[in-house]
């Protein structure tokens, strides 16, 4: 078991039957926890170089964050539709039920920048797809996608599969 | 002029006539604006003992995580109603038009903890009137409450008077 594992919360049957809920909160509420997860997503790009570290709402928000603190680099923030007042670019992508969609400020990245994507979880990775496409648009180069947990057998990475991803945890199930 | 001020971009009119919206998005996507941002707001507690930083999605986890991750202390994430899969309280507050509801994890705060509240913005205080609350009703004690920025013709100091509140840019109008 990674040394994050243990403070990773398992809710059985959320938000529906059969659905282990990995629950990241309590990894929050351990100041030890906390600090390793950042550490352990921080190792992984520690041989990288990168410009920008970017993550999208809300807790690709949290686990970018005191990365880009750490390294000393920009963070650039994808966030839900509408919630951006500036100049932005989006992208829709598809849930179980509906879509959704997600922005970036046109000037979060600039042309040529190496950039690094942070978020909590991958499942099928269509949140992250959406997001990749975006920073491309702005002219971006992807160099490493990581998250803290992977839900393997959801086989997110399929779709990401022209880029080097890596998680921390790595769950068989969905 | 505060040294993190010059990173805000303000936009005028948005999202309505007459408001002068505060663009917190420049100073993340600046490496030095991003870290003065959180150390000036670090150093406004400087002198306090905390047990817990809470913050409230989304932009209150951008700026409440790096400080737990620095001061090595837990993060309480207060979330939209209806995203935290584990048992929570929740609290309405009134919105210009109709209301909202934030939750907290009933574990995320234990009796007896010192908690920092950290948002981005203190316009109505509304938000962060509702997520005092909530910390209190889990038996922690609010030792202050701290914001990136203020706009002060808003008021919103008021329904927080019996707290400790410091913000790091303060604006006189709305």
């Amino acid at each position: 078991m990674n040394n994050v594992e243990k403070y990773v919360r398992t809710i059985p049957d959320f938000p529906k039957q059969g659905v282990m809920f990995r629950d990241i909160t309590t990894i929050l509420q351990d100041a030890d926890g906390l600090h390793e997860a950042i550490d352990a997503l921080q190792k992984l790009i520690e041989n990288e170089k990168v410009d920008v570290i970017a993550g999208a709402e809300s807790r690709g928000l949290v686990f970018g964050m005191p990365i880009a603190y750490n390294l000393h680099k920009p963070f650039a923030m994808i966030r839900k539709k509408g919630k951006l007042p500036y100049e932005t670019i989006s992208e829709k992508y598809d849930l179980e039920y509906g879509h959704a969609e997600i922005e970036i400020n046109k000037d979060a990245i600039k042309p040529g920048q190496k950039v690094v994507l942070v978020d909590d979880l991958i499942a099928t990775g269509g949140t992250m797809e959406a997001a990749v496409k975006m920073v491309e648009r702005l002219g971006g180069e992807v160099v490493k996608i990581i998250f803290l947990i992977e839900l393997a057998g959801l086989n997110g990475r399929e779709r990401l599969k022209n880029y080097k991803v890596e998680s921390v945890i790595c769950y068989e199930g969905k």
